[in-house]
């Protein structure tokens, strides 16, 4: 049975599920960050799928990626499958900027999270692009 | 016409072709660090490539990481993608142990590389394993 990890659940708003994927934002409101969390049980690792999923997986983390270079206008999309802290897969993509405080490093591990004042804002912006998905289903 | 980044060229070691990508070895001794390039011009973001191109990828990249995963007794593997110095685009696959030394933080930006003496092992060993797929072919 999925759950989604209490690390995950306690660092990220859950904003709603693709037909595989939970969508998460990252409370942290120094970039824009969103976490993919296949819904299945016991996998750590991307390879450990199933092709069919390994392929819904790739077409959700392209759909999201392309949304968010296009509507924050990214100088970069960093998209990663770490996992070393919380080994439940998680996908990250992470707009980058080359004004941003951690430009070219990876964000891991450099700044503090600053949690969002209003998530709202960030919430909608967001769910006005993937909403008009039909396979997006929204959570309140 | 897809030519290697020069800084790709000169921090790794060439050690042949899949169908789409070449794959590559960072000259860093600390970790088995792999990195899979798309033969492909201008392409900076997994979604820029065609749908076709990205099915490969996805299947290129869940091969090498089940068989690095398998062959170094891997704690997790690190998959991304980044591009926030060399744009294009590159996917780096490296093995993590609780007991590396900057575990379990991402390794970019924490150490200084350590070149390999002796890159021949390492470089035998990933082909003796990928060299079983025809689909591979070796650059001597």
């Amino acid at each position: 049975m999925y759950s989604l990890h209490p690390t995950l659940a306690n660092d990220c708003f859950l904003l709603g599920n693709f037909p595989l994927s939970q969508l998460l934002l990252m409370n942290d409101s120094q970039y824009p960050w969103f976490i993919l969390v296949p819904r299945r049980d016991n996998i750590r690792e991307v390879y450990e799928l199933s092709d069919e999923d390994q392929q819904q997986l790739n077409k959700e983390s392209s759909f999201l990626s392309k949304i968010l270079a296009s509507e924050y206008t990214a100088d970069k999309m960093n998209v990663a499958a770490l996992g070393n802290v919380v080994a439940q897969l998680h996908i990250h993509h992470i707009v980058r900027y080359k004004t941003d405080p951690s430009w070219p490093s990876p964000i891991w591990g450099k700044l503090a999270a600053v949690p969002y004042q209003n998530v709202e804002e960030t919430r909608n912006r967001i769910l006005s692009l993937v909403g008009t998905t039909l396979e997006f289903a929204a959570i309140d």
